[in-house]
């Protein structure tokens, strides 16, 4: 090795074991001449698993989905230039859902910045206040200094990225000509300690004893409490909030991403029909509540957060560890930075055992139910219309399974159909800026690390990162892919401009026309296509035995699903008028 | 209108015409709700061109390719959170290559920002420095000072824009529900004046006489002088740099993207084949200069670039209208803000014409005229590698056609292969950030600007772009690609990890598998798959004659075609040897 090549090699390998023994156990990686160093001793080094992606957006968001199905931060690498641009979408996804990301982004060394060099764009502060942190890194040196720098830089962002709220950090490494390390059986040779160079502990958020106290004292004799829990990053949050809505009496309203419609967090005030029930005008006028202690994201229903929006709370409490501002409506009344599990446990203890359910817990747990029958009637439907054909596939996912779900239309029918039941399945999404990207490599990601995993999702989205399947390939990974195709934006048709037909499908409707037969083909996936009940049958049998890549396309019709679901949410309105007639009900 | 669409409508109505009356002419635009407003009056002003792609990052690069070809400033809008995050890429290209674009974001209203609100990323400052202005616009409100301030910043934005460098402005518009205009017949019921409220000139940068008249003395004994020119925006340079040129006997080393490898800008000066000779030694290390003049952006060829950072000349002059620092190499020794156009035509008059040749400018006609005669054997090649392919590719296109070429290899071979004939044919590329991303669309948003379009193209980037097809169906455009499919990233074959088997398929060759068949089928194209020269001839005559997409699939393979390239330049150094035999051939 020559003096450059030492370098270049010992600082990566530092900074490369550094990040391994914080905890870092896969990178992505998408090919790139800049970043060779780095890219071959990661491939190199015996404790990280290497996945390949060549589009760079599609592999940061196949990072963030490993990430957020293993809890682990997750490490990205590419070469200098747009190629470091591409990876913005997911960087601004995992900031606001709080996935721990590190972003190795190679560049040019300072000599070659801004001087008209190719593939070269400033890559200082490129995501902007969409990290958590940024670092500059030296140019390579092999002194003991500075590889004692690169190794405890790597304990630094992984430090970082790991505390409440977790996220993205951004690490630029300028890299010098020739690029290639020494790198055949470095790791064998370096024989790195065991320990890393820095141990790192972060601690959690929790109240005072005199805190919980007042907490306990303040709301145990309030009847008229909701809780309500979205998707959340406090292992063991599940248990603890059905026990503070059992210790309270309090109806637990439960996003479908909070896990909490599993059924071993099973309990009768854990509701799961709010969304169908809140859009009634007789509920969400009329009950009124005192509480309300909200965990984790926003839920998706947007009728809940009209309905918490409508009243005035005496209590509307955010609980967040991340110590975030969760509050959409601006109605919250107390920010609470506490770890959500430690808050919920602690509160349980100082509680009064609570002996039965109360007038106000009964009264939406009828309403629950009287909606969940009506939603439930799609079950006799013959049409296959979007939602019916959602409810048939939810019922066949086997227990044990991951189902990953698009934004826009998906995740609003998984809210509406997907019920507690028997079976343990993992929910997952792309809830923390709701785009319509980048979804087919988040499911891809988060199937490495997850039981058989299901996506569901729209054309459009499936076409934004059709890209993504590619990693299936590269990277010998398996995935059922089915696609609600109602060729184009179905959400439109329940916006107001559904209405004018005037540049209509244009601009909201954009019918692509697109086969996804043929991209089945072009990357190598198995494929059905699903038109009725025995079809959709045959590929969700199809679909559990297939190794790969498998992509169900199922077609549908806007309009038609638009009619169905409205039809569908007045039959509930009409049930729970009916439930709820007479001026006493929620008095 | 009740006040609030009163505010959305015309404050927005304002604003566009604005834009129209200081000279945009189209938009692209991507689906989504929040930029419902300006969607739909965009597509009702009469003046305004709306193209549609669902995917922003391609919409983007669509954008800069339509902006770059036609030469005119060109809006974009996305809906908030992460749409507005895949143009980055886009952006930062513009940036660069001095692109003139319009980014118009649609954003939550400030109570709903950073508080969990669905589709909400932070869009302040979101493309950082790779913008020439960001402007956080005012919430609609319909008074007339506002209404004035919508018009004239507007104004504003593209005055920004076009001032060299041009390049990308981003301009953020937060908007509130409910989001429908009131649009209908809108700019007919306005009746806006003609005259934009503000009338827009910018000037040149120009030489005193003084400054120009000492240049001419400086140069006019300076026997061994080159003139570089790159890709550059200055209107009617081609004809004034070659006069330049031919005042002052220097060789002109034109770059593909220059424009000047034209017939219509013929002389003997003009030299398309210095890739080829300058790699050989004896003209690297011994065709010493005393001047170089450059103007636009470095050219492509690496070779071109060590050889003129292989001597030390006494004046290496950047001549830049927009004021950058284009030296990747480290050699300027003058910068020269100037209009590039206007200082050769001044220095030409100041210059006393030119009777014959110098031998020095002998010496490198007779040096191009060696290398280029290899360099054309390749016509009685009989395998089809790459460069053969690529040749043969140029040799059919048709006269007044334009070809957008890719990054990586496409451009390189470009150089290699397009030679100085009879036809007139528009060079594009993106050589900005030389991404391979986003070429699909950059060369459609071209093709909807020029005369018909080629595009070739390496499979990585075809795959990384694939969504930038889409755009040609949803917009009726025709294009022919061009994908020379070597199965992976065939510029690593030349990088000296090529000779390390170790991790080298997985990291850089990446072999995709892809059979652009089915993505020809899916995006309804018509293909060819060229195997030999009857196929190729097969596929370019259809490609002439078919509208709409048509793909034609060159199957290559990475090793022969580098194989075929070495022995090509060793064949041109051999040549390049015997003619410059002996010591004197320099002095």
């Amino acid at each position: 090795m020559n003096n450059h090549q030492r370098d270049l090699t010992l600082y990566n390998a530092h900074f490369i074991d550094g990040l391994s023994k914080a905890g870092v156990e896969s990178v992505v990686v998408s090919p790139g001449s800049r970043s060779t160093p780095m890219a071959l001793l990661l491939a190199e080094h015996p404790d990280i698993e290497m996945y390949v992606q060549i589009d760079e957006r599609s592999a940061a968001f196949f990072a963030l989905g490993l990430a957020k199905a293993s809890g682990k931060p997750v490490a990205l690498l590419c070469t200098s230039g747009t190629a470091a641009a591409n990876y913005l979408p997911a960087v601004a996804e995992a900031k606001i859902s709080r996935v721990p990301l590190l972003v190795l982004t190679s560049d040019r060394p300072h000599e070659l910045r801004e001087v008209g060099a190719p593939q070269s764009i400033d890559q200082n502060q490129l995501y902007g206040t969409h990290v958590k942190w940024f670092v500059e890194m030296s140019p390579p040196e092999s002194d003991e200094k500075l590889l004692n720098y690169a190794r405890r830089t790597a304990s630094r962002a992984v430090y970082i990225s790991k505390q409440a709220p977790a996220g993205p950090v951004h690490m630029n490494f300028p890299f010098r000509e020739p690029l290639l390390p020494d790198y055949d059986g470095l790791f064998e040779r370096l024989d790195f300690e065991e320990t890393p160079a820095v141990q790192l502990t972060i601690g959690s958020r929790v109240l005072s004893k005199n805190e919980t106290e007042a907490w306990a004292k303040t709301l145990k004799d309030k009847e008229k409490g909701l809780i309500i829990c979205g998707e959340h990053q406090s292992e063991g949050l599940e248990r603890a909030v059905v026990d503070l809505a059992e210790r309270l009496g309090y109806p637990l309203l439960a996003d479908p991403l909070s896990g909490l419609r599993c059924n071993q967090f099973s309990s009768e005030l854990v509701l799961d029909s709010y969304d169908a029930f809140l859009r009634s005008p007789s509920i969400k006028h009329q009950a009124a509540f005192d509480v309300v202690l909200r965990f984790g994201a926003m839920p998706v229903s947007k009728a809940l957060t009209q309905y918490v929006s409508a009243h005035a709370a005496s209590i509307h409490a955010v609980i967040d560890s991340g110590g975030g501002w969760r509050d959409p409506a601006g109605v919250a009344t107390h920010m609470i930075a506490a770890d959500e599990r430690q808050f919920c446990e602690a509160l349980v203890k100082a509680l009064p055992e609570r002996k039965e359910t109360t007038p106000w817990a009964r009264k939406w747990m009828q309403a629950n139910q009287a909606a969940q029958s009506q939603m439930k009637s799609v079950d006799e439907y013959e049409e296959l219309d979007e939602g019916k054909m959602f409810y048939e596939v939810l019922k066949r996912l086997p227990d044990q399974s991951s189902l990953f779900v698009g934004n826009s239309m998906p995740i609003r029918d998984l809210d509406s159909f997907f019920f507690k039941d028997e079976r343990s399945i993992r929910l997952l999404g792309n809830r923390g800026a709701n785009g319509i990207d980048g979804l087919v490599s988040s499911a891809l990601g988060a199937a490495a690390a997850s039981s058989r995993l299901y996506l569901i999702i729209g054309d459009l989205s499936l076409f934004h990162d059709l890209n993504g399947l590619l990693a299936a390939k590269l990277n010998g990974l398996s995935m059922t892919v089915i696609v609600m195709n109602n060729n184009g934006g179905g959400i439109f048709s329940y916006l107001p401009q559904s209405n004018e037909p005037k540049h209509f499908e244009k601009l909201f409707g954009t019918p692509a026309d697109l086969d996804f037969a043929h991209a089945a083909k072009l990357y190598g996936a198995e494929y059905e296509r699903v038109t009725d009940l025995a079809s959709l049958e045959r590929g969700m049998s199809r679909a559990a035995e297939t190794d790969g890549l498998f992509i169900m396309e199922a077609v549908t019709d806007r309009t038609e699903s638009v009619t169905a679901h409205r039809e569908l949410w007045k039959k509930v309105s009409q049930e729970i008028e009916k439930l709820t007639a007479g001026d006493d009900f929620w008095k």
